[in-house]
Protein backbone atom coordinates (compact mmCIF):
# COMPACT_ATOMS: atom_id res chain seq x y z
CA UNK A 1 0.00 0.00 0.00
CA UNK A 2 1.47 3.41 -0.71
CA UNK A 3 1.98 5.83 2.07
CA UNK A 4 0.10 8.64 0.61
CA UNK A 5 -3.22 6.06 0.10
CA UNK A 6 -2.75 5.83 4.49
CA UNK A 7 -5.21 8.51 6.34
CA UNK A 8 -3.95 11.36 7.72
CA UNK A 9 -4.41 9.24 10.98
CA UNK A 10 -2.48 6.52 9.83
CA UNK A 11 0.37 8.29 8.01
CA UNK A 12 1.01 10.33 11.75
CA UNK A 13 0.80 6.96 13.79
CA UNK A 14 3.30 5.17 11.68
CA UNK A 15 5.55 8.35 11.32
CA UNK A 16 5.66 8.21 14.75
CA UNK A 17 6.24 4.73 14.87
CA UNK A 18 10.04 2.91 14.20
CA UNK A 19 9.34 1.33 11.06
CA UNK A 20 11.90 3.00 8.51
CA UNK A 21 9.70 4.71 6.18
CA UNK A 22 8.18 7.49 6.23
CA UNK A 23 10.86 8.95 7.86
CA UNK A 24 11.96 12.98 7.57
CA UNK A 25 12.26 12.85 4.21
CA UNK A 26 8.56 11.73 3.30
CA UNK A 27 7.27 14.22 5.97
CA UNK A 28 9.06 16.91 4.13
CA UNK A 29 7.53 15.57 1.02
CA UNK A 30 3.73 15.95 2.27
CA UNK A 31 4.45 19.37 4.06
CA UNK A 32 5.67 20.33 0.93
CA UNK A 33 2.70 18.94 -0.96
CA UNK A 34 0.56 20.64 1.20
CA UNK A 35 2.29 24.17 1.33
CA UNK A 36 1.62 24.11 -2.84
CA UNK A 37 -2.07 22.82 -2.35
CA UNK A 38 -2.42 26.03 -0.13
CA UNK A 39 -1.39 28.01 -3.48
CA UNK A 40 -3.63 26.19 -5.44
CA UNK A 41 -6.66 27.06 -3.10
CA UNK A 42 -6.04 30.85 -3.08
CA UNK A 43 -5.74 30.18 -6.64
CA UNK A 44 -9.42 28.95 -6.71
CA UNK A 45 -10.51 31.31 -4.32
CA UNK A 46 -9.04 34.46 -6.59
CA UNK A 47 -9.83 33.05 -9.85
CA UNK A 48 -13.35 34.45 -11.16
CA UNK A 49 -13.47 37.05 -8.80
CA UNK A 50 -14.12 40.92 -10.40
CA UNK A 51 -12.06 42.76 -8.41
CA UNK A 52 -9.03 40.06 -9.99
CA UNK A 53 -9.98 39.77 -13.30
CA UNK A 54 -6.62 41.40 -14.35
CA UNK A 55 -4.95 38.89 -12.80
CA UNK A 56 -7.08 35.90 -14.17
CA UNK A 57 -4.81 34.81 -16.78
CA UNK A 58 -1.70 34.58 -14.06
CA UNK A 59 -3.90 32.93 -12.10
CA UNK A 60 -4.83 30.13 -14.21
CA UNK A 61 -1.31 29.71 -14.93
CA UNK A 62 -0.20 29.77 -11.46
CA UNK A 63 -2.96 27.00 -10.31
CA UNK A 64 -1.67 24.56 -13.15
CA UNK A 65 1.99 24.55 -12.10
CA UNK A 66 0.56 24.12 -8.04
CA UNK A 67 -0.83 21.01 -9.40
CA UNK A 68 1.68 19.20 -10.98
CA UNK A 69 4.05 20.37 -8.15
CA UNK A 70 1.52 19.37 -5.32
CA UNK A 71 1.35 15.54 -7.50
CA UNK A 72 4.83 15.79 -7.70
CA UNK A 73 5.81 16.31 -4.38
CA UNK A 74 3.11 13.87 -3.13
CA UNK A 75 4.84 11.10 -5.15
CA UNK A 76 8.05 12.15 -3.55
CA UNK A 77 6.66 10.30 -0.46
CA UNK A 78 6.28 7.25 -1.15
CA UNK A 79 9.78 7.88 -4.25
CA UNK A 80 11.72 8.57 -0.77
CA UNK A 81 10.33 5.35 0.96
CA UNK A 82 11.26 2.96 -1.93
CA UNK A 83 15.01 4.65 -2.08
CA UNK A 84 15.79 4.21 1.74
CA UNK A 85 14.91 -0.05 1.37
CA UNK A 86 18.22 -0.65 -0.93
CA UNK A 87 20.15 1.55 1.31
CA UNK A 88 19.19 0.02 4.46
CA UNK A 89 19.85 -3.18 2.82
CA UNK A 90 22.95 -1.86 1.42
CA UNK A 91 24.04 -1.40 5.13
CA UNK A 92 22.88 -5.04 6.08
CA UNK A 93 25.59 -6.81 3.38
CA UNK A 94 28.56 -9.20 5.07
CA UNK A 95 32.03 -7.06 5.55
CA UNK A 96 34.05 -10.11 6.53
CA UNK A 97 36.52 -10.71 3.46
CA UNK A 98 38.62 -8.13 1.76
CA UNK A 99 36.26 -8.89 -1.11
CA UNK A 100 32.83 -7.94 0.89
CA UNK A 101 34.26 -5.07 1.98
CA UNK A 102 35.30 -3.67 -1.18
CA UNK A 103 31.52 -4.54 -2.64
CA UNK A 104 29.60 -3.37 0.27
CA UNK A 105 31.69 -0.03 -0.05
CA UNK A 106 30.45 -0.38 -3.94
CA UNK A 107 26.89 -0.83 -3.71
CA UNK A 108 26.65 1.43 -0.46
CA UNK A 109 28.34 4.67 -2.41
CA UNK A 110 25.92 3.77 -5.14
CA UNK A 111 22.38 3.28 -3.17
CA UNK A 112 23.92 6.94 -0.95
CA UNK A 113 23.36 8.73 -4.15
CA UNK A 114 20.18 7.14 -5.08
CA UNK A 115 19.07 7.70 -1.92
CA UNK A 116 19.79 11.60 -2.10
CA UNK A 117 17.69 11.85 -5.60
CA UNK A 118 14.73 12.33 -4.15
CA UNK A 119 15.59 14.91 -1.13
CA UNK A 120 17.26 17.22 -4.56
CA UNK A 121 13.85 17.01 -6.29
CA UNK A 122 11.66 18.21 -2.73
CA UNK A 123 14.74 20.99 -2.60
CA UNK A 124 13.42 21.87 -6.18
CA UNK A 125 10.09 21.49 -5.87
CA UNK A 126 9.51 23.31 -3.02
CA UNK A 127 11.56 26.18 -4.70
CA UNK A 128 9.29 26.41 -7.46
CA UNK A 129 6.21 26.35 -5.22
CA UNK A 130 7.73 29.49 -2.98
CA UNK A 131 8.06 31.17 -6.56
CA UNK A 132 4.57 30.88 -6.93
CA UNK A 133 3.46 32.12 -3.42
CA UNK A 134 5.81 35.15 -4.52
CA UNK A 135 3.65 35.55 -7.27
CA UNK A 136 0.20 35.03 -5.40
CA UNK A 137 0.73 37.42 -2.49
CA UNK A 138 0.09 40.12 -4.99
CA UNK A 139 -2.46 38.79 -7.46
CA UNK A 140 -4.17 36.43 -5.10
CA UNK A 141 -7.15 37.61 -3.27
CA UNK A 142 -6.94 39.21 0.13
CA UNK A 143 -9.40 37.28 1.54
CA UNK A 144 -7.44 33.93 1.47
CA UNK A 145 -3.93 35.95 2.08
CA UNK A 146 -3.19 33.84 5.25
CA UNK A 147 -3.50 30.75 3.17
CA UNK A 148 -0.12 32.30 1.14
CA UNK A 149 1.77 32.88 4.39
CA UNK A 150 0.67 29.38 5.76
CA UNK A 151 1.82 27.82 2.27
CA UNK A 152 5.08 29.79 2.47
CA UNK A 153 5.30 28.32 5.82
CA UNK A 154 5.02 24.97 4.87
CA UNK A 155 6.96 25.27 1.86
CA UNK A 156 10.26 26.69 4.09
CA UNK A 157 9.98 24.10 6.66
CA UNK A 158 10.04 21.31 3.73
CA UNK A 159 13.04 23.20 2.05
CA UNK A 160 15.14 22.94 4.78
CA UNK A 161 14.16 19.50 5.62
CA UNK A 162 14.80 18.58 2.07
CA UNK A 163 18.64 19.66 2.68
CA UNK A 164 18.80 18.15 5.81
CA UNK A 165 17.86 14.97 4.15
CA UNK A 166 20.45 15.46 1.50
CA UNK A 167 23.01 16.56 3.95
CA UNK A 168 23.14 13.02 6.18
CA UNK A 169 23.30 10.72 2.62
CA UNK A 170 26.40 13.01 1.50
CA UNK A 171 28.25 13.03 4.27
CA UNK A 172 29.31 9.57 3.95
CA UNK A 173 29.68 9.88 -0.30
CA UNK A 174 33.04 9.60 -1.01
CA UNK A 175 32.75 10.99 -4.94
CA UNK A 176 33.55 14.75 -4.18
CA UNK A 177 32.80 16.07 -7.51
CA UNK A 178 28.62 14.15 -6.89
CA UNK A 179 28.86 16.10 -3.22
CA UNK A 180 30.21 19.50 -4.18
CA UNK A 181 27.94 19.43 -7.21
CA UNK A 182 24.96 18.45 -5.23
CA UNK A 183 25.93 20.89 -2.04
CA UNK A 184 26.04 23.87 -4.00
CA UNK A 185 22.81 23.86 -5.95
CA UNK A 186 20.95 22.39 -3.13
CA UNK A 187 22.51 25.36 -0.64
CA UNK A 188 21.53 27.99 -3.41
CA UNK A 189 18.54 26.91 -3.30
CA UNK A 190 17.35 26.31 0.27
CA UNK A 191 19.43 30.41 0.53
CA UNK A 192 17.17 31.97 -2.06
CA UNK A 193 14.10 29.90 -1.17
CA UNK A 194 14.58 30.76 2.85
CA UNK A 195 14.86 34.34 2.12
CA UNK A 196 11.92 34.57 -0.54
CA UNK A 197 9.92 32.61 2.11
CA UNK A 198 10.62 34.78 4.81
CA UNK A 199 9.61 38.21 2.68
CA UNK A 200 6.31 36.63 1.00
CA UNK A 201 5.79 36.07 4.76
CA UNK A 202 6.47 39.63 5.90
CA UNK A 203 4.51 41.34 2.76
CA UNK A 204 1.40 39.39 3.75
CA UNK A 205 1.74 40.78 7.76
CA UNK A 206 1.65 44.21 6.00
CA UNK A 207 -1.38 42.98 4.35
CA UNK A 208 -3.81 41.53 7.09
CA UNK B 1 -16.50 11.91 7.55
CA UNK B 2 -13.62 13.01 9.51
CA UNK B 3 -11.14 15.45 7.64
CA UNK B 4 -8.11 13.27 9.43
CA UNK B 5 -9.81 10.14 8.00
CA UNK B 6 -9.22 11.25 4.52
CA UNK B 7 -5.55 9.52 2.67
CA UNK B 8 -3.05 11.73 2.06
CA UNK B 9 -3.84 12.10 -0.92
CA UNK B 10 -7.32 13.37 -0.60
CA UNK B 11 -6.45 15.69 2.03
CA UNK B 12 -3.98 17.15 -0.13
CA UNK B 13 -6.68 17.76 -2.83
CA UNK B 14 -9.35 19.07 -1.09
CA UNK B 15 -6.79 21.42 0.43
CA UNK B 16 -5.94 23.11 -3.16
CA UNK B 17 -9.58 23.48 -3.93
CA UNK B 18 -11.82 25.99 -3.01
CA UNK B 19 -13.81 24.09 -0.40
CA UNK B 20 -13.90 26.10 3.00
CA UNK B 21 -12.31 23.38 4.79
CA UNK B 22 -9.49 22.07 5.35
CA UNK B 23 -7.77 25.50 5.01
CA UNK B 24 -4.09 27.14 6.28
CA UNK B 25 -5.92 26.88 10.28
CA UNK B 26 -6.18 22.42 8.94
CA UNK B 27 -2.91 22.52 7.42
CA UNK B 28 -1.33 24.02 10.69
CA UNK B 29 -2.92 21.47 12.94
CA UNK B 30 -1.60 18.30 10.73
CA UNK B 31 2.25 19.44 9.86
CA UNK B 32 1.92 20.15 13.97
CA UNK B 33 1.09 16.73 14.64
CA UNK B 34 3.34 15.54 12.10
CA UNK B 35 6.54 17.49 13.48
CA UNK B 36 5.32 16.10 16.97
CA UNK B 37 5.45 12.40 15.64
CA UNK B 38 9.11 12.48 14.75
CA UNK B 39 9.66 13.32 18.05
CA UNK B 40 7.88 10.17 19.09
CA UNK B 41 9.83 8.32 16.04
CA UNK B 42 13.19 9.72 17.42
CA UNK B 43 12.20 8.35 21.06
CA UNK B 44 11.34 4.68 19.62
CA UNK B 45 14.65 4.57 17.93
CA UNK B 46 16.44 5.84 21.10
CA UNK B 47 14.60 3.53 23.17
CA UNK B 48 16.43 0.32 24.75
CA UNK B 49 19.65 1.16 23.01
CA UNK B 50 22.95 0.75 25.24
CA UNK B 51 24.22 3.71 24.77
CA UNK B 52 21.27 6.11 25.85
CA UNK B 53 20.47 3.71 28.96
CA UNK B 54 21.15 6.90 30.87
CA UNK B 55 18.01 8.70 29.05
CA UNK B 56 15.78 6.11 28.56
CA UNK B 57 13.33 7.28 31.85
CA UNK B 58 13.40 11.24 30.21
CA UNK B 59 13.21 9.22 26.50
CA UNK B 60 9.76 7.50 27.64
CA UNK B 61 8.53 10.90 29.18
CA UNK B 62 9.04 12.51 26.19
CA UNK B 63 7.33 9.57 24.15
CA UNK B 64 4.22 9.75 25.94
CA UNK B 65 4.02 13.70 26.26
CA UNK B 66 4.73 13.44 21.97
CA UNK B 67 1.67 11.13 21.48
CA UNK B 68 -0.38 12.99 23.80
CA UNK B 69 0.29 16.32 21.57
CA UNK B 70 0.18 13.86 18.42
CA UNK B 71 -3.35 13.21 19.13
CA UNK B 72 -4.52 16.50 20.01
CA UNK B 73 -3.02 18.43 17.46
CA UNK B 74 -4.41 15.63 14.87
CA UNK B 75 -7.92 16.49 16.47
CA UNK B 76 -7.77 20.33 15.80
CA UNK B 77 -7.93 19.31 11.96
CA UNK B 78 -11.71 18.50 12.38
CA UNK B 79 -12.30 21.02 15.60
CA UNK B 80 -10.76 23.88 13.34
CA UNK B 81 -13.15 23.14 10.69
CA UNK B 82 -16.19 22.41 12.81
CA UNK B 83 -15.64 26.06 14.47
CA UNK B 84 -15.60 27.34 10.31
CA UNK B 85 -18.97 26.43 9.76
CA UNK B 86 -20.65 29.18 12.57
CA UNK B 87 -18.25 31.75 11.18
CA UNK B 88 -19.38 31.40 7.56
CA UNK B 89 -22.76 30.80 8.52
CA UNK B 90 -22.84 34.60 10.89
CA UNK B 91 -21.05 36.39 8.15
CA UNK B 92 -24.39 35.01 6.03
CA UNK B 93 -27.05 36.45 8.46
CA UNK B 94 -28.91 39.36 7.08
CA UNK B 95 -28.35 42.67 8.21
CA UNK B 96 -31.27 44.88 6.48
CA UNK B 97 -32.68 46.52 9.38
CA UNK B 98 -30.73 47.55 12.46
CA UNK B 99 -32.39 44.57 14.33
CA UNK B 100 -30.77 42.00 11.92
CA UNK B 101 -27.57 44.56 12.10
CA UNK B 102 -27.09 44.31 15.77
CA UNK B 103 -28.31 40.46 15.98
CA UNK B 104 -25.24 39.40 12.83
CA UNK B 105 -23.06 41.75 14.73
CA UNK B 106 -23.29 39.91 17.72
CA UNK B 107 -23.39 36.29 16.81
CA UNK B 108 -20.49 37.09 14.31
CA UNK B 109 -18.06 38.36 17.56
CA UNK B 110 -18.96 35.08 19.18
CA UNK B 111 -18.13 32.93 16.03
CA UNK B 112 -15.05 35.04 15.51
CA UNK B 113 -14.14 34.35 19.47
CA UNK B 114 -15.06 30.58 18.76
CA UNK B 115 -13.30 30.03 15.89
CA UNK B 116 -9.66 31.81 17.83
CA UNK B 117 -9.95 28.93 19.92
CA UNK B 118 -8.68 25.77 17.98
CA UNK B 119 -5.64 28.41 16.49
CA UNK B 120 -4.70 29.20 19.95
CA UNK B 121 -4.67 26.02 21.11
CA UNK B 122 -2.60 25.31 17.86
CA UNK B 123 0.17 27.82 18.97
CA UNK B 124 0.17 25.73 22.62
CA UNK B 125 0.45 23.06 21.68
CA UNK B 126 3.52 23.81 19.14
CA UNK B 127 4.97 25.53 21.66
CA UNK B 128 5.39 22.25 24.57
CA UNK B 129 5.90 20.00 21.18
CA UNK B 130 8.89 22.28 20.21
CA UNK B 131 10.32 21.97 24.18
CA UNK B 132 10.06 18.01 23.36
CA UNK B 133 12.43 18.48 20.59
CA UNK B 134 15.23 20.65 22.45
CA UNK B 135 15.26 18.08 25.33
CA UNK B 136 15.67 15.48 22.28
CA UNK B 137 18.52 17.36 20.50
CA UNK B 138 20.81 16.17 23.36
CA UNK B 139 19.38 12.64 24.25
CA UNK B 140 17.97 11.48 21.35
CA UNK B 141 19.60 9.09 18.94
CA UNK B 142 22.29 10.83 17.23
CA UNK B 143 21.75 8.28 14.35
CA UNK B 144 17.90 10.17 14.30
CA UNK B 145 18.83 13.44 14.67
CA UNK B 146 17.95 14.75 11.46
CA UNK B 147 14.75 13.71 12.20
CA UNK B 148 14.68 16.33 15.12
CA UNK B 149 15.87 18.71 12.64
CA UNK B 150 12.80 17.76 10.03
CA UNK B 151 10.39 17.73 13.36
CA UNK B 152 10.95 21.24 14.63
CA UNK B 153 11.12 22.93 11.03
CA UNK B 154 7.62 21.30 10.48
CA UNK B 155 6.47 22.74 14.33
CA UNK B 156 7.91 26.39 13.46
CA UNK B 157 5.68 26.06 10.45
CA UNK B 158 2.74 25.07 12.63
CA UNK B 159 3.26 27.62 15.17
CA UNK B 160 3.46 30.65 12.96
CA UNK B 161 0.32 29.29 10.62
CA UNK B 162 -1.60 28.97 13.77
CA UNK B 163 -0.70 32.62 15.06
CA UNK B 164 -1.43 34.03 11.30
CA UNK B 165 -5.01 32.21 11.80
CA UNK B 166 -5.46 33.87 15.45
CA UNK B 167 -4.59 37.02 13.77
CA UNK B 168 -7.25 36.82 11.09
CA UNK B 169 -9.74 36.78 13.58
CA UNK B 170 -8.58 38.89 16.44
CA UNK B 171 -8.68 41.62 13.55
CA UNK B 172 -12.05 41.98 13.36
CA UNK B 173 -13.04 41.07 17.33
CA UNK B 174 -13.80 44.24 19.41
CA UNK B 175 -13.28 43.03 22.62
CA UNK B 176 -10.15 44.86 23.42
CA UNK B 177 -9.69 43.09 26.58
CA UNK B 178 -10.08 40.06 24.71
CA UNK B 179 -7.86 41.08 21.65
CA UNK B 180 -5.23 41.58 23.86
CA UNK B 181 -5.07 38.83 26.29
CA UNK B 182 -4.83 36.70 23.22
CA UNK B 183 -2.45 38.82 21.48
CA UNK B 184 -0.34 38.60 24.14
CA UNK B 185 -0.17 35.29 25.15
CA UNK B 186 0.14 33.05 21.04
CA UNK B 187 2.91 36.75 20.42
CA UNK B 188 4.80 35.28 23.46
CA UNK B 189 4.76 31.40 22.63
CA UNK B 190 5.14 32.47 18.89
CA UNK B 191 8.49 34.68 19.59
CA UNK B 192 9.90 31.57 22.26
CA UNK B 193 8.81 28.82 20.38
CA UNK B 194 10.99 29.71 17.11
CA UNK B 195 13.86 31.20 19.23
CA UNK B 196 14.00 27.84 19.72
CA UNK B 197 13.26 26.13 17.06
CA UNK B 198 15.99 27.93 15.38
CA UNK B 199 18.57 27.26 18.35
CA UNK B 200 17.22 23.40 17.94
CA UNK B 201 17.93 23.13 14.57
CA UNK B 202 21.59 24.88 14.36
CA UNK B 203 22.69 22.20 17.18
CA UNK B 204 20.95 19.49 14.59
CA UNK B 205 23.72 20.73 11.87
CA UNK B 206 26.48 20.59 14.26
CA UNK B 207 26.11 17.36 15.35
CA UNK B 208 25.04 15.89 11.35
Amino acid sequence: MKLVNKSCTEFVDVLSSKAAVPGGGGAAALVGSMGTALAGMVCNLTSGKKKYAQYEEDIQKILKESLTLQQELLDMVDEDAEEFLPLSKAYGLPAETDAEKAEKEKVLQEALKNACGVPIKIVRKCYEAIKLHEELVEKGSKLAISDVGVGVQCLRAAIISGQLNVIININMIKDQEFVSKVKEETDRLVNDGVKIADKVYERVLEIL
